[in-house]
């Protein structure tokens, strides 16, 4: 096993440093991996270009990655599904307490749950890292790294579309087609959505969805007005939306969602933008739109593995650009440019395969 | 039968008159009815002084009411299920086509539904009403008329708690103790909270509220800062309500539904303000926290009749003041200045008993 | 339009006729229509060969025939939302009277519906035939009459997979492999289950299930262990399936179903068998697997006819056999020997298309 | 602390001894409870006469007892909520693995579970028992010892009436006044039903289920016709119930459970009979009345608690008797001649009171 552990640590505002760490000890409940493919998110770059989001902010150097898969080196002592060589998709979120979320089957929801490359959680672009045995899942043959790593933003899609209550016959509208609208779009197809409309700023991002399956693009402005847009959306499907999976953040596209979403209806808000918002909640209420958020996921990476394995959903084409762990600086500034979709790192010295 | 049909007209804002209107001929699928109590709704008020709701606008004489029971004296050709001489409960709401809201159980979200007083149509506040007969349910022998009318503000009560998901255990938030945050409470506590914080700017509501079975009471100023009531909730309950029901309407109390609600859990918005409000959404969003609107009701009716026969929800100390029919103006005076809970009119001359 | 009806009338047990009815008249909430294509169901032959199915007794005469489209050539006065020239499809279910099912939005379990060829109420197997305008749906111009006759057949796939559940990465093992397993089959896949195996006693119905999409094919007899079964499923699938859709109604069947399906999962009984079934009720029981019927379905037209339009859903291969209406006995004989899965009966002498 | 630690220990079947064990040293994510009040379980009774239910068999020595509270003496190093000297109410599943059904909730269902007093696993019928600290529950000073030992019977009620759905306004039935059918009255009138029916062969249990608020009691014989039966109960009623509860395992009860429930309406089968049963499962399936087992419950501690602080639910009534630990035996073969309702072992040398 190699001496040195090549990691991605951030160590504050803007400092993002290439550096050996030491390779972890698993405990008896973990697993020790050798990272194979790790994705940038958005969240990686935003932590290095503004030290935290939200509430979460950095206060000591602190590893990145939370996209990820690899292959299982050593195993603790009390590890029994997983066994050295085994290949996996790592679940970053892992809670730390049983208490009435994790009891209640949303973990997800727990406050003190550890969660890759939020501070102070080390995340694991890095070649070794040790990993809850319980929150890694073992890829069948047929499933590449690759695939394993975008499990992660797949389940985002997984849980905002499952949140949403998206079901055959569907008609949805998706704000936003960046990454997460991508996986959102895909798995809104899965579920059975008859019809898709999403929207962006960019053409080039719509024309990515179209070939993704997007029935409908609707390219927006910024000074676009919410209500014109929700009518817009309306007359390419001959009727609201079901469901809108909001995935921008912007206050306008918010208020789209809302007036957008047919009585009776879902609007998921994937999308962060700033704390307070103004929106008709009001037009909301009285149709009994329901708005909804998501927090990451939960169970989402078993229901991944088996669609990725049975081909009904395709998640490799948002692999656009590759960059070995060694040039992970120019892989971030290719990220924080906005170019391509989704970009990866691959940890694996000897293994650059997808 | 009386050849006059004494009601409550509103002729435009402002302009409330009692005047003798035709007595109606019952269709092949409705009832006459000889009307007996009606309460006075907000919303009544709020056309009297307002002329309109939203979008809903007075543009033609209308008869105000729709919290009324009553006894049916004559049926059309078609009707089965109900009798002269029946007691009825009248449910307002009544979808006019089949559509997709119909068919699938949620009729309230109807667009074409004929609802009572709400412009361009009529009220039951009169001697004699015809409805259709689907709507009208008996009333068993140990159920009054008074209890009959109050089915109406009661299954506001039942549609929130029942959007809100109340159940075994739950511990909810009310804010705002005026005759729909006390529906509420009645019906959160009969569907199994364990406890319930009622808010209201005034003391008296909430000493009515704490009768009612409210288990904490909170008094408010307009000046309180959300988070800080969030806070004090959170103290009173040992740990956040998983439901808050927010009936005020006003902006920083939907504020306070949001930060004070447990991760999720869900706040429903039955009180309307102002059509846009600026919340904390991200907020609500990442802790899951489901926001829902209710627009009136539907399915409430048979289960509403049988909690009040057998005894598990009591409304009839609601009833704080009565008047005959002809006295109805002096009556929505009453209610305008906001003087107790639920005011009665009552429309048959040789019965005004509860 | 032609003066003569012709129809395919069962008069009693074994005597089916081709005759010539008057053409009806619809009345204000219904429409005329030339039928176009119908499909004969396992039901229609049952009558034939039966003269009743449980407590559904022919008494009198009755035309067969409810898996249904036609063309719009008259409308009742009342009548808005379809015009004359509309292409349709039928659902044959209306809900006679607005009683609690109605109103709940499960209006398939009123116990008055009206429902073609289910006695005494007559199908729509013949040239003309008038129904309810409101459970009449627009065909858009990419669906054919046939694929709208299909809707009903496929109605019981999606009512069945809908109350199984099935959703993204759902598991689903399907016993029967007739038209309704195929249909069940096609609406699992597009509602996101990853896997399905799909039993049969005939491999001729195992192929075409194959390229249908069923990712297993088990050929059972009827001399098999259920628990056998059971576990040469788990075998197939790694894991026991999350739903079991039980087609078949035999008895050893739904035992395979019940020893068959995941701890916390759902068995759904679509097939009927004798009254009296014996079954491990305890085995499920403790393991928290559902048991749930089907009845007929609700609510599906809309969805069916987007997921049609969409392309999402292929019943076109359904149809393996047609016949002119004339030739109905021939038809009827044809669907009795088992032979093929979808027989059409072509109703319209001037268009035999799809 | 004392040196012995009394114990009601399970040799084999029908060979039941007090003993004194050792006095366990609790992990670090356990605690030491001195314990209090521990309640007598059919189930206790049945390995005893019996060795063994359905496939969990006695093999080697076993600690009876899994109703139970008591005083935390002892905490583990990793122990943080809880602490010395808290009363404690004990959830007697503990998971092992982190599961899939773990994971999503429905850790009940998880097939590695420990589960006290179900061989292999000890109970805690004895002075000195440790357990997992997560799955022990603070009492509030106002619950006492024997309330948070009733919580276990109780706690089958919340599963059952939370699985079958009940809140406000449904109609229930419930087959069997022994104890677990009282909890499940007890629990259905607390979350919002309106009637209740219960059905024994025992007029004494009856006249408890009515001091306890059950609206109607039905006596029935063994040779009553199940049919007959759902139509009696249908009468009482003025309609089908929408919910039954079989508390008995009884074949004809089942029956009854099937025929009498309402369409669209739900079956929970609690009680446990032979492993085959022969039902009219077509009756059940075509008019949609959903069949749902329970095992166990999950995720009920938190709930009961607040129930009973809040006095929505008061068990007290169901102890009728109560024995010190050294008459252990006396005070099963109490239980076993079904004398009274709940038998309560007093643990506590030094506190036998409730």
């Amino acid at each position: 096993m190699a001496q040195k552990n090549l990691s991605v640590v951030l160590h504050s505002q803007g400092d993002l440093r290439l550096e050996n760490l030491p390779i972890p000890e698993p405990g008896p409940n973990e697993v020790l991996l050798q990272m194979h493919s790790v994705g940038i998110c958005g969240s990686d770059v935003h932590y290095w270009q503004h030290g935290r989001i939200g509430d979460f902010v950095l206060t000591k150097p602190m590893v990145l990655g939370h996209e990820a898969s690899g292959r299982v080196v050593k195993i603790g002592a009390a590890v029994k599904h997983i066994k050295e060589g085994d290949r996996v998709a790592i679940e970053p979120g892992v809670p730390r307490e049983m208490d009435e979320f994790f009891k209640n089957g949303r973990y997800n929801l727990s406050p003190t749950i550890f969660f890759c490359a939020t501070p102070p959680d080390d995340g694991n672009l890095c070649r070794y890292y040790k990993h809850n045995a319980n929150f890694c899942y073992k890829l069948p043959d047929n499933v590449t790294f690759e695939e394993g790593a975008l499990i992660e933003p797949l389940s985002v899609g997984i849980h905002a579309c499952r949140r949403a209550g998206v079901t055959l016959g569907s008609t949805v509208l998706i704000c936003g087609a960046g990454p997460i609208g991508l996986v959102c779009l895909l798995v809104a197809k899965a579920m059975g959505a008859s019809q898709v409309v999403i929207t962006d700023l960019s053409p080039e991002r719509l024309a990515m969805a179209k070939e993704l399956g997007a029935d409908f693009q609707l390219t927006v402005k910024r000074a676009d007005r919410p209500q014109q847009l929700a009518k817009t959306v309306t007359d390419m499907l001959g009727a609201q939306p079901h469901i809108t999976i909001e995935c921008t953040g912007v206050e306008s596209s918010i208020q789209t969602a809302i007036y957008g979403t047919r009585s009776g209806g879902v609007v998921v808000l994937v999308g962060l933008g700033s704390e307070m918002a103004t929106v008709p909640l009001i037009n909301a209420a009285v149709r009994e739109v329901d708005i909804r958020g998501v927090f990451r996921y939960c169970n989402t990476w078993p229901m991944a593995i088996s669609m990725l394995a049975s081909g009904k959903v395709n998640v490799k084409p948002l692999v656009t650009h590759r960059f070995p762990l060694e040039q992970a600086i120019q892989a971030f500034e290719t990220t924080r440019q906005g170019l391509g979709i989704k970009v990866m790192l691959k940890c694996d010295e000897n293994d650059q395969n997808p």
